[in-house]
């Protein structure tokens, strides 16, 4: 089960201000009294939890379960893993969700906005009240790889080595311009109301629409065109389910609008366009340059979100200023979410980089 | 200023049913007394009216103005050109907007669901009524481009010629999918009331939603990269416009949603994901086999929406069925929206295709 933590003075946000306290959910794995120097921090993306992989207390398979566990890519048996949910989620750590401090309800959409500098800064916390001044690893994906980036470029004392996938060092117009299309579908779902609806009254059919689209990007059309019928075999008016890959969307979507939180999901949406090296380091080349530690930088060649050119551009950059990056490029139909789908990849790759040192 | 035709006979639809009557919005260009053998049909696209370009009754400029008119890639010195808007839009032709036979009000949602089968038989039935048996060829894009091969399979006797640019010879799920997203916005709005809104209170805010994220896939990555600032310069919170993309975005939404009707584009929408050659045909192959003059294919290498493989595909597909197609690939950050962009491209390919026979 997860672990909550709670420390109790003020954690400053990069855009400004501070919240008053942080609140930390995090598990672990493996050999739970193991060093930093064998300890591996994993950062969850956008909609995923600290349940990375299933445990003894939490027999639930985790969203990283073919890669975190016993001889697989991230292997338990070598390796204490920790991972917390991550900041402005609704799954346990501060966020929208969270009690307000000297407030008789939660932050909603009071919750001041973060970046993914912040979100890394948690994680810098837990290990310093877990106390572990330095790890072995970070790893993530999409959102998560943006974390293990600012991660290392804040504290790169702090890690020996990190692997960052689907992510960007700074997020391109092309990208925003996704997910505002997302975050307008919430907006104007008269159930936002401007963001103060009652739990469980939120803007669903709008956060359904946000994901719909969210999935189209996560995925390629190649495997779309490859999945579903290319015939209509439902009611073709505008407002019927005429084609198969409308029901898997609308499935998705509704799915999704019920286990999400609105304010988080528009939180976190912004955090993504914020996300940005060079944000408190004077510019982007300067942000790049703080990250020494020898990294992994993996992209997919569909990936819609995030184009490989952007994984590919930073670690271009590494090099030139002289730092150990290795690059790979994941061909999958999968496009930005082959991270969860192709562990025969990725789990290969992940263990021979942590072993290297 | 365009003509207004009335031909008061049911119009029969390729889903069953038919419309009492047809209403044909169109204009010309050129020599008015041309034949059909100097006489070039344009086909609109999606949001387009039947004014493609300027001329002395109507000097305001058309959609198509840098491709139409006197010595250009569709010159009026030498063809006579006629245009139609086309069925299902809201700019003349039989649509949601008309008035339904029999009753006090406009169609709206109770508009039959059709298909560019439909709207390219809405040409036939224009050259039956101005007296022309046959065309010289027909051209069209995105839309225009569909209904150019649904004429070309349906009339193959009725032109010499066509030009289908940036167009499919059937949706693939890949592109229903995005299209499904921007529909859902609309039929969420809850001004969109089933259907059944008042004019002008229709639901205008998804409708901009729904157009932001059709700008999104006219356009390109690669455009939006080189074209805005990458630095947010605005309101940082979720519901703002930090970025100069979210500007630019909002405001196309918003002119688009006061032009056009909802149930128009809910319509047209649908339309589109229907493309299939072969329907009323057996299957593809056939409906493919049943166009016989030689064509051109053009396609953008960064077509977001209907990707240059669905242009390559048809024109292997004709090739390998004997027939004469030519298949050119542009490249350019316009993507699917190119056709509107690169009159230097397109100008002198077209103008050479339509001079060859």
């Amino acid at each position: 089960m997860p672990q909550q933590l709670v420390i109790d003075r003020p954690f400053p946000l990069v855009l400004g201000g501070s919240l008053p306290r942080l609140e930390i959910c995090w598990e672990q794995w493996g050999d739970r009294t193991a060093p930093g120097e064998r300890t591996v921090l994993v950062m969850p993306a956008l909609s995923a939890s600290s349940h990375i992989a299933s445990s003894d207390e939490n027999p639930e398979p985790g969203w990283w379960e073919g890669m975190v566990g016993p001889g697989k890519g991230v292997d338990t048996n070598r390796w204490r893993v920790i991972s917390a949910s991550i900041l402005g989620s609704p799954y346990g750590s501060s966020s929208p969700m969270s009690a307000q401090p000297g407030a008789a309800k939660s932050w909603g959409c009071d919750f001041p906005q973060i970046t993914p500098a912040d979100q890394a800064r948690l994680f810098a916390w837990l290990l310093d009240a877990i106390g572990l001044e330095r790890v072995h690893a970070a790893i993530g994906s999409s959102l998560g790889g943006m974390q293990v980036l600012q991660f290392a470029a804040q504290f790169p004392r702090r890690l020996a080595r990190w692997v960052s996938i689907s992510a960007t060092g700074k997020t391109t117009p092309g990208t925003v311009a996704l997910r505002r299309v997302g975050r307008c579908a919430i907006t104007t779902d008269p159930d936002w109301k401007g963001g103060r609806y009652e739990p469980g009254h939120g803007p669903a059919r709008g956060l359904a629409i946000a994901r719909e689209l969210g999935t189209i990007t996560y995925r390629s059309r190649d495997e779309f065109n490859r999945r579903f019928q290319w015939e209509p075999d439902g009611e073709t008016s505008a407002r019927g389910l005429a084609f198969e890959v409308e029901r898997y969307l609308e499935a998705h979507g509704r799915r999704f609008a019920h286990r999400f939180d609105a304010n988080c999901y528009l939180l976190l949406s912004r955090c993504m366009d914020l996300m940005d090296l060079g944000a408190g380091f004077g510019n982007y080349a300067e942000g790049v340059k703080r990250i020494t530690a020898p990294g992994f930088i993996a992209g997919v060649d569909r990936d819609m979100l995030i184009p490989v050119t952007e994984q590919q551009h930073l670690a271009h950059l590494l090099e030139s200023l002289g730092r150990q990056v290795r690059f790979e490029v994941l061909a999958s139909e999968f496009g930005h979410d082959a991270f969860l789908k192709e562990d025969s990849w990725f789990g290969p790759r992940i263990a021979a980089f942590l072993a290297e040192a």
